[in-house]
């Protein structure tokens, strides 16, 4: 089993931001896993999502159920196997989960930054990823590998590193959001801002949490990672209760009316479906650990994310720096970042004749599909990063096997 | 132009209610267009969805701004012609436009309802407005109509009083909530009672009004009636500002890195897109004048309707006993009441082999177009009420043309 051990680095020098703020005297938390080669030409940077850190893959020690968030798919064997690659997970600027973030200190103020944390962007992510990455003494990547909003961050380094990155992995993301994605955000933060434990986003100082506002924002989170099938199929229309009365599912007498027994509590505030039950607690869980300043900021990276904006919406010249080869991975259900969007990239790189792969795969799951361990998809990995490996493989091995007799 | 008087019964007898509560000394606010032929066979019903009342056409005398909610449908000459058939409109118990509702006063103990307004279902909702009809002198409906949670009504109508209705309209509406649905309507009921100015649904007495959650359940709404490509179309990734900077889709130097002039604010809690501004004003003006615990008894009515689920889902047996003609509508854009469910409803009625009509109308503005102009929609019903029209036209006219030289 694949051990991690979460580490930390401090950066002094100042980090100029795109919104011409500047951060300075923060920390990355980030775990590696496996083996830097030789030439260090086998890193692989794992960008992460709104609520995932830099603990992607294998477990704490002493903690059995601790498994990284991408453990699935990264590992000894796996579909990016860290026999064969040196894996790093970072965790972003205004995280909640290690590196600096609204809840830490500013170092000159000494007071918790809380609403003052500046505005973060996927541009200003991967800067602080690359500064990381100098510090490990990593010129270039053999792949940058991301889901959703770390999908974006991987598209971000091939325009803003091109010259550092050979392969980018780009899964269930899109080129921006939709107007219907920046809606759902917005909802979710002015649950959060309005609720008055926020006290305008200063609430450590008066020792609450705007929990209710977290949970809103939490349950119309996960309404729009899920598909409107897999919702039917996992919670349908089923009623939440233990003693189902017998008659549930027996027909009417013949020609009464409408109206048999049925076992609704006629409650507007009880939970009575299934579905409400698992919403509310999610909702819970989620606001009994992650930070509300940190929702804040991460959708609204996600919103402002839109390299053709300077291009006048031209995604094709936006893409035109990108030098890498590209894997792109969609999901036929998810309608938050859809396959049309995915098709965006595949064809605004097309345009810019570059080396594409796409794969679309049928999955029931929605947005969630990019964490679960769909065969096809993994395969759809896995095949992309062996290919990778092979060009890592030393010439003379290659050499030896095409001199053997045919 | 059509002039509208909102009328009231009220009703002494108590009504026996789904949850087997009951209501007595209740009123209905209704209003009536057009005029009750002489057998009384050209009533209409029209029945509404949440966010509606009794005014469905006309205006108010002196009030040029206040036209119906399906005035655009229905009036003298319009698809529901009113020189041909008596309409009623009816507002719905538990309703804040007119009738008996939560900020209503319980006849028996002088208090405010509040929260304790009973739970009432779509069912309830047709019993009350059959009697309203019976105090009409209104034996049996040329048709019943209505659109979304409306439509469940026109739906059940025909289950509860068949030989009372000649033909439904059921526009862009579900035989039940898909669990989606049902998640969207519970994410905005928490967002009401997790609101510390709803007071467990007795706010009334606070002198508060629970405006934030209001707010919150307006918006998440608002982003379900609405299409995705509609949303691109009417707001899309624009920013809202009066003064865009003249750099603003120029194209960045050549060689330069992402990140020219763009003219966010950087701030998680201004308004930065136009759809955010849209949404807030919505759900500002919700919050104005819409009464939170309506909301949270409509949506749970929405919530409960499942005519199925005495018939262990069998939705052919549940409509065996609908002896009417029915005309579905519904819309390809509609992702809160898709095509596929109402065309669950059009096999389920074919498959009793009752008599269906079913447009399926190409429209981009989702939910929100069976409220809207579309010339294919409206032709529909037109073309469908006068054909019911036809059939009231007294049988000597049609011998005479039939004894016509030909």
């Amino acid at each position: 089993m694949l051990i991690a051990t979460p580490q930390s680095m401090t950066f002094d020098a100042p980090l100029p931001l795109q919104s011409g703020a500047s951060i300075h005297g923060y920390s990355l938390s980030y775990e590696t896993y496996g083996t830097l080669n030789a030439d260090k030409s086998n890193a692989v940077l794992v960008c992460h999502a709104l609520n995932a850190s830099h603990h992607v893959a294998g477990v704490y020690a002493g903690q059995e159920n601790s498994a990284g968030w991408w453990d699935n798919m990264i590992g000894p064997g796996k579909s990016v196997d860290t026999h064969q690659f040196f894996v790093i997970g970072v965790n972003n600027l205004g995280s909640c989960f290690g590196s600096t973030g609204p809840m830490h200190t500013h170092p000159d103020t000494a007071k918790v930054y809380g609403a003052d944390f500046p505005v973060v962007t996927v541009e200003d992510w991967v800067n602080a990823q690359a500064r990381l990455l100098d510090a490990l003494g990593i010129q270039t990547l053999a792949a940058v590998l991301g889901g959703s909003l770390g999908g974006m961050q991987a598209l971000s380094w091939t325009l803003q590193y091109p010259e550092r990155v050979a392969h980018a992995v780009v899964v269930a993301s899109a080129p921006n959001l939709t107007a219907e994605n920046i809606a759902f955000n917005e909802v979710a933060r002015r649950a959060i801002v309005t609720d008055p434990d926020f006290h305008g986003g200063h609430f450590y100082e008066h020792g609450v949490i705007p929990k209710r506002g977290l949970r809103i924002a939490r349950m119309i989170g996960h309404i729009t990672y899920l598909s409107d099938d897999v919702m039917n199929e996992k919670f349908g229309r089923q009623i939440k209760t233990s003693t189902l009365p017998a008659a549930l599912g027996s027909l009417p007498p013949e020609g009464a009316l409408a109206a048999p027994v049925i076992p609704y509590k006629y409650s507007t505030q009880d939970v009575e479906f299934q579905i409400e039950s698992y919403l509310r607690y999610q909702g819970d869980k989620f606001a009994e650990y992650f930070d509300a300043n940190t929702y804040l900021l991460i959708t609204r990276a996600l919103d402002y994310f839109d390299p053709a904006r300077a291009f006048g919406g031209d995604l094709t010249q936006a893409l035109a720096r990108a030098t890498c080869k590209f894997l792109l991975v969609s999901f036929t259900t998810d309608w938050r970042f859809s396959p049309q969007r995915s098709r965006e990239i595949v064809k605004a790189l097309l345009d810019n004749r570059r080396d594409v792969s796409y794969a679309e795969i049928d999955a029931p799951h929605g947005h969630d599909a990019f964490l679960l361990d769909d065969p096809r998809y993994m395969r759809a990995i896995r095949s992309y990063f062996d290919g990778i490996a092979a060009r890592l493989v030393v010439p003379q091995q290659v050499t030896a096997v095409a001199g053997e007799p045919a």
